[in-house]
């Protein structure tokens, strides 16, 4: 074997990410880009507000009749062309969002205005701005609204829509093929026998990619054989940005993927992590794609998922890596493990992060309600309960 | 008018849910179910493990033969029957995830094995019970896994999965109809006139609900027309759970919604509330649907929708209806205001929160990377730089 093997998890991410490349950008209408990342920085196409705009409906008067009683001599609403500019002794009816009129000083909320007949009486102390967006107060022509790799956020769509971009530019969402191998497991559907368990990991792995919103298929019980993974390697390869195997990375007698992997002309990146759970993570690439081994037990494949797959899709779309981290107050103590990382699953409400100690990495039953990874490094000191500490939200808060 | 105005927004919070019940639970393929809400608690359908299952891929022995050499009289796989009971001085070859032949006490790792020929030698120091995972040890036949409302994380779908749960009771999505009125804004796609600008609100609504994966669709342009607003009442309560309207809940001279809401028979349960920005909010109720009116400016919408309209989407889904909330240290003053809560959008990263001040509720650019909202109370002291404070994350982190 030439590749590293047992290395450390953050070389392993290094690593993940060094083998990962930006999709294709691609451009698509607004109404479908919510949650999709951004391809090119996004500047105002004008100044905003594009003109000095009414914040209250009312009346856009001048300062210099402050004190005095004004003729309405029109009425503009919001979309009108630009009205005439005020004369002395008149004021113009306004609504929200409006132009004022040239020479407009203040908008005086309706709310405040004190008719006499037909006459607007206005008070000895207006302040001269007041309910006025002046014409570029907001932002400016050119100026940076959105970086290339954000994340299109509502916010982030109201701004991309203001500034007329009725198409967005965004990286495409990468393509996923998970296949699960091993014959052993039976489907949900099925009542298994007294020996026999039901695959839970590749509902789970199917779970992540539905929330992760890629494009994905998935391929179920590929068989435990050397030539058909081959075969499965191949073809799963020529279609997908990525290939996520399950299963048959371990040291069992039938865990022939990274056999079938080297037939295949892939390239091993690494293989083993030294982490807890999760270690037998494989990582291959073939031709550009990202070929991932996860262990079959659902726990380990969670961890991979979680840290490995999702940040390599966050950056295939052109997204920061990283995962949501929080703090909280931890309210158990977390012990190193002096071999390795250990990563374990947690539960995050408001002010306090809970670990949850499960039987093993196929005891999903003990964390069925865990939102969060906690990390401790094996230099790391016990983290004592009662401290403030940083932890990951999982994709399934 | 008989409604309370200018209610306080936790008062505000209480009436709209209230007013919402739950959605009718439906029946949906697991695939199909990540990220939904579950309708009944989800309990163990068998003991977990289901028998004494291997950890490790290696040899199933028994204590008695520690320091002898055993024949290698079988090999067992996950999902094999139930093996023959272990015999005196003998070893069965077993992969992860099998089932312990009877009378296995410990499976001794394939690493640690040492071969003799033919005959495997085994250490001295075995230790009872390592690497198997006993009967009922990761939980037991009815206990209690997930909580009605549990949304449906990657392992949650593991757990249904393996508990033969191929299909999943949820709460259905709603159904959403999004009307804004008004027609002094142009679309995305459309070059405004001077006075012009284009329409944010929508598509920022839009990717709200794209981003909640409800049920919606979108009305645009309804016009400013008591009679016509009316008869979109009636049709939009028909079909949704819920309605939005933007824009017409002012004090403004075109501002028809809460009589043509009157006029169709609904019930208005409150109008305006103490909050800045946001404060024209209205909640109306017609034949047990929800009508929400949103002020057309874009950040008034986006707080309503945020912190009113995605409460009442959770709650019909059976879920906790608060935000999802984190701390983190503020490295701004943030000052009350006397009269009305408010809410300050944020960026938050790592360990700190930014306010962003912004100038107006129609400012979306300042605010185009927010991802947090803080809160701050009339009542409350000032929030000085360098405290921990609570915030709440936004749909669009």
């Amino acid at each position: 074997m030439s590749y590293p093997v047992m290395i450390r998890p953050d070389e392993a991410l290094s690593l993940v990410l060094g083998h990962t490349s930006h999709t294709a950008v691609e451009s698509i209408r607004l109404s479908e880009a919510a949650g999709r990342f951004l391809a090119r920085p996004l500047c105002a196409d004008r100044d905003y507000p594009p003109f000095d705009r009414a914040m209250m409906d009312g009346f856009a008067v001048s300062l210099r009749d402050r004190g005095r009683t004004c003729r309405v001599t029109a009425e503009v609403a919001a979309g009108d062309p630009l009205p005439e500019p005020l004369e002395p002794g008149c004021a113009v009816q306004i609504m929200t969002g409006a132009a004022c009129p040239p020479g407009t000083n203040v908008v005086l909320p309706i709310e405040q205005a004190v008719m006499e007949g037909d006459l607007l009486r206005l008070p000895d102390d207006l302040i001269a701005g007041k309910h006025i967006a002046r014409a570029g107060s907001e932002c400016r022509a050119g100026q940076k609204l959105l970086q290339a790799g954000a994340r299109l956020s509502p916010l982030a769509i109201a701004n991309l829509a203001t500034c007329g971009r009725a198409i967005a530019e965004v990286f495409a969402l990468p393509k996923v093929t998970l296949i699960s191998t091993g014959n052993e497991l039976v489907d949900a559907a099925v009542t298994p026998q007294s020996t026999q368990i039901r695959d839970s990991t590749s509902p789970m792995l199917g779970a992540f990619l539905e929330l992760a919103a890629v494009r994905y298929h998935t391929v179920q019980g590929a068989p435990d054989d050397p030539h058909a993974l081959h075969a499965a390697v191949e073809e799963a390869a020529s279609g997908s940005d990525v290939v996520i195997f399950t299963g048959g990375v371990s040291a069992g007698k039938h865990d022939y993927l990274p056999q079938a992997l080297l037939e295949a002309g892939a390239e091993i990146v690494f293989h083993k992590v030294r982490q807890k759970p999760g270690k037998p993570l494989l990582l291959a690439s073939l031709a550009g794609r990202l070929i991932f081994g996860l262990p079959g037990n659902p726990l380990s494949a969670h961890l991979g998922f979680h840290r490995y797959i999702l940040a390599a899709l966050r950056q295939m779309q052109g997204a920061d890596p990283a995962p949501l981290t929080a703090q909280a107050l931890l309210n158990e103590e977390l012990t190193p493990d002096r071999r390795r990382t250990r990563f374990v699953l947690a539960r995050w409400q408001d002010a306090e992060i809970t670990p949850i100690s499960c039987k093993g990495s196929a005891d999903i039953y003990s964390v069925a309600g865990a939102n969060a990874y906690l990390r401790i490094d094996p230099e790391d000191k016990s983290k004592e309960a009662g401290t403030l500490v940083r932890f990951e939200l999982t994709g399934g808060v």
